[in-house]
């Protein structure tokens, strides 16, 4: 265990935001609230007690990749700690389809969340339950211990808060399509991704039983996929590898009944990547003999089919299958919709935050993650504010010199300005400025600062639900929480355009940093930082390499290489366990 | 893969039996019998096919220790098998217990079973399913598939068979103590061992909730053990040293708060072991704080609590408990207790069969491992019919000449001679013969034959439900099966005395290599052959040494070795996966 903790210490540089572990700061706010009965319970093991400051109380919710970010940066010198989720690990979540198929073990990808939230100046306290209620109103959030037994003592309980983080995730989203609860895989859990590995292998153990027909066995042996996204094209791709690799040596009466179809309703799979690499991925699959089914819409799943409309001839089919897997996108979680009801945002799809990630509408609450998105401020809607703001002579027009006084804050402040630029190929924000001959304006009205901004707000695009963002999202808050009191001091964000003074923090800006896409048969297709795209055998490598060093732990990370080790000499596992 | 199967191929020596798969007989019985329509679906892989000859049907029940270790070594030129099992994957059990607490993962003692079973000279059909009826006078098994899903086609068919092979295994004996099947956890199956797993951190997760009493928590982490037998001595040394060396660390304010208690209804634990290993293993149990209740028999488990009585005082006690497993012995599965009515063994408690693991009172059908036990024949049974055997000249006295010509088949025919000689420490047969005053008599007449052998069937012992037997009986019936036809010219085994010739093969003899009990902390006692026993930390070396080398693939034997490495270095993870 030692050596371990020594390994972490040594080379923590694997998780996304380990770098920031040195900033420290011991102001604390000066919060009078009493301590919960929650706390009085639950020993302390804090050496550094310093009874004349009261911490302020954060309720963290969830622990996957937003939340365990940001616990991991938080200096807890100033803060008191809660972490309540139903799962008490975090899953390292881009791995889940090499688990359906047991290219890795689930337990590689999984580290305690008390392990990652180990802190040296005290304890952050965890809570396996589910949070059913937040109550915004009265700063706490009711929860409900999900263990299932017979255990003695109270399921229930509530927590008191100054912060709340929510980071609770999202749930699959069926758009209420018929049958897809009752019949389909989901790939959002290690727990999913356990159970389509044992299904994979009921599939061809009923398939291979005496009494069959031939055309039961191949009925049983077709695997359909819905949505062509990442999670989906990539447990196709393992799901190929698997049956060709490993099954079909140990079924081999059956192994040219199987049949893989991936039914996406869009043109494209991976249409949410760079072209080239989605006409790479479909000619792989064709290769591969995996059906894509591009621009059709799955209309509803019984025991027997999937039964779909093609949206080009508008025909309606049915096709029997063996298991599905569902994998189309996100949807808001019961609780955070109820949360959503409470503070007015009960007609939107998604919880909104402003750039800071605090929950619009609603005081001391941030979310992160999968289960918000941030509701970015258009240029347009300030557009007289900026004006003003940077008209200081109150000339009624704005000289190049005035422009360019506010531009960083204008920079700063809305991200789309920077995104347009680069989209326009324009040098400097002045040349907005310039007339449609392209000369440079000496001056400009309200009319034409108008126009000169008009097209910035198209560039405003919300941030997709990958671990990435998520993790730069947890990141980026710890920072805040552990500058609050600095920041009050010293702000360092931009200046406020409506109202006076500076913003205490810079709003939150997401870094691509590219993205992969495995595709089978020791190939993968990549999106590289600068528009670069690679694709191939090398391109695989580079995934191993990125996704090794990206583990949580030492454990995990030593876990999956040998996984994959094990996988190269061995095979997969096909035993029912 | 193919370094694995090179691996495999070179060094074998693992497996109980592998060294005998050079023993190839060609030669093959002469049978009529169709090929069931079971056989014509599927195809056959075979490149020797012999179409002059029919196979004889063996049908096998069971991919456990016995079944597995008959199919090792079974030569299939001669017969049609197929497997029948509601599990596709052999399991060694021995690592049970370490699985409970995650030292060693489940996926690492699995291997599949059609990786086991696959031949060179043709196929082994395996069918995942239930075995729900074994129909004895049509010669025939009735199968249900038991894969839970959606998928298409008959989950019931039939099997007919020419020879059976029940190797069936056994299910948890509850002594029909009432809320033992509610409430308890059995240590049986891998599923078993998981929910343990999982079951054991929830007991963690709970007790640290916020609203529970001091009282409550400590109730949650009261595991409870019933049966200080090998499995659960070694699940309550391997949850000691989960909770003191891996969760303390992860739990500290409940980390005072657990119990262990092993309940036993003899006088010591272990106590199919040498009393040395009894009274170390009690001992060391003290030291560690593992309370060991003897003498002491469950009458109920409830909700809440577990209700005993003390044997010696008579007095019923209560004691509230979190988790309980029970671990006392194991009784006869419902299929085979409805083939013992069939075949008028209904009275008994366990399926017999004769030395020879041939079913008594039923025509080819074999039983093997814990399903069955072996009704040994008493020489007092046959005494009259070896005396006639013996006396040649019919002189109705037996002289020491005649006595020692037959002394090799008694021998051979009834291991209890020699166990009991070897009790009396007797160098020959011969010494029964001697008057009490220790003079060897020239000639003994019925009655002093009688006399003499009158105590050696005291020694007649029934073999423990363990791997080692079971393994030994699938390795011995193997070979019957591949000497059939040669052991019908040449028949090999002892005189028969009641009836002319011989025994086609020599009854199946018991082997007894030792065996371990594991009590954590790196501590291990072993009884080794030769009535030697070593206890402590080099008995724990030896323990990781046997069990590595036992195992049935080189794929498990690495997985095992490096979890066991896993462990020292990173210790036991504690997700709740």
């Amino acid at each position: 265990m030692n050596f371990a903790s020594y390994l972490n210490r040594a080379f923590s540089n694997g998780f996304p935001s380990s770098s920031k572990l040195l900033v420290v700061f011991s102001l604390s706010g000066g919060g009078l609230v009493a301590y919960s009965e929650s706390q009085s319970t639950s020993a302390t093991n804090s050496t550094e007690v310093e009874p004349l400051k009261k911490k302020k109380k954060v309720v963290v919710l969830g622990t996957g990749w937003a939340s365990t970010s940001f616990l991991k940066d938080l200096d807890i010198s100033s803060y008191d700690v809660q972490v309540v989720s139903p799962r008490n690990y975090f899953a390292f979540t881009p791995l889940l389809p090499s688990v359906t198929c047991g290219t890795v073990e689930a337990r590689s990808i999984v580290e305690p969340v008390r392990n990652i939230i180990k802190k040296k100046n005290g304890e952050i306290h965890f809570w396996e339950a589910e949070c059913t209620k937040i109550d915004a109103a009265n700063k706490k959030v009711f929860c409900h211990s999900v263990i299932d037994s017979n255990l003695v003592g109270k399921n229930d309980f509530s927590l008191d808060y100054d912060y709340l983080v929510v980071a609770a995730g999202a749930e699959v989203n069926t758009f209420n399509t018929p049958g897809v609860k009752e019949y389909c895989h989901f790939l959002k859990e290690v727990e999913d991704a356990q159970k389509i590995r044992m299904s994979v292998i009921d599939c061809f153990e009923k398939a291979i039983l005496p009494e069959l027909t031939e055309e039961e066995r191949r009925i049983n042996l077709h695997f359909v996929i819905v949505g062509g996204g990442p999670t989906g094209v990539e447990f196709a791709a393992e799901l190929h590898d698997f049956v060709h690799e490993d099954l079909v040596k140990l079924y081999p009466s059956v192994k040219d009944m199987v049949k893989i179809t991936v039914i996406q309703s869009g043109d494209h799979i991976l249409n949410t990547y760079d072209s080239r690499i989605s006409t790479f991925a479909e000619a792989k699959f064709t290769r591969d003999g995996i059906n894509v089914c591009t621009g059709t819409r799955v209309l509803s799943v019984t025991d027997k089919e999937v039964n779909m409309k093609i949206k080009s001839t508008g025909e309606n089919v049915s096709i029997p299958r063996g298991m599905v897997v569902w994998s189309t996108g996100v949807s808001t979680r019961p609780v955070v919709k109820d949360f959503m009801d409470q503070i007015g945002q009960g007609n939107r799809r998604v919880l909104a935050t402003d750039e800071w990630l605090r929950v619009k509408n609603c005081e001391d609450v941030y979310a992160i993650g999968d289960c918000a998105t941030i509701d970015q401020r258009k240029v347009m809607e300030d557009i007289s504010a900026i004006f003003t703001a940077a008209d200081k002579d109150n000339s009624g027009t704005l000289s190049v010199e005035e422009f360019q006084d506010i531009i960083d804050d204008i920079l700063m402040r809305y991200p789309q300005v920077e995104l347009h630029l680069r989209d326009k190929h324009l040098a400097s924000v002045t040349d907005l400025l310039r007339d449609p001959e392209g000369n440079a304006k000496e001056e400009v009205d309200i009319e034409g600062f108008k126009l000169a901004l008009s097209q910035v707000d198209s560039q405003m695009k919300s941030l997709p639900a990958t671990a990435q963002v998520a993790a730069q999202q947890g990141t980026y808050l710890s920072s805040c929480f552990n500058k609050r009191e600095l920041a009050k001091l010293a702000p360092e964000g931009p200046r406020r355009f409506k109202g006076s003074g500076r913003h205490d923090f810079c709003p939150f800006r997401y870094k691509h940093f590219g993205q992969f896409a495995p595709l089978g048969g020791e190939q993968a297709a990549a999106e590289l930082p600068g528009d670069w795209v690679s694709v191939g055998r090398s391109t695989q490598w580079l995934w191993y390499s990125v996704y090794a060093s990206k583990q949580v732990s030492w454990r995990t990370r030593v876990l999956v290489v040998s996984d994959w080790t094990r996988r190269f000499i061995f095979g997969r596992d096909s035993s029912r366990v």
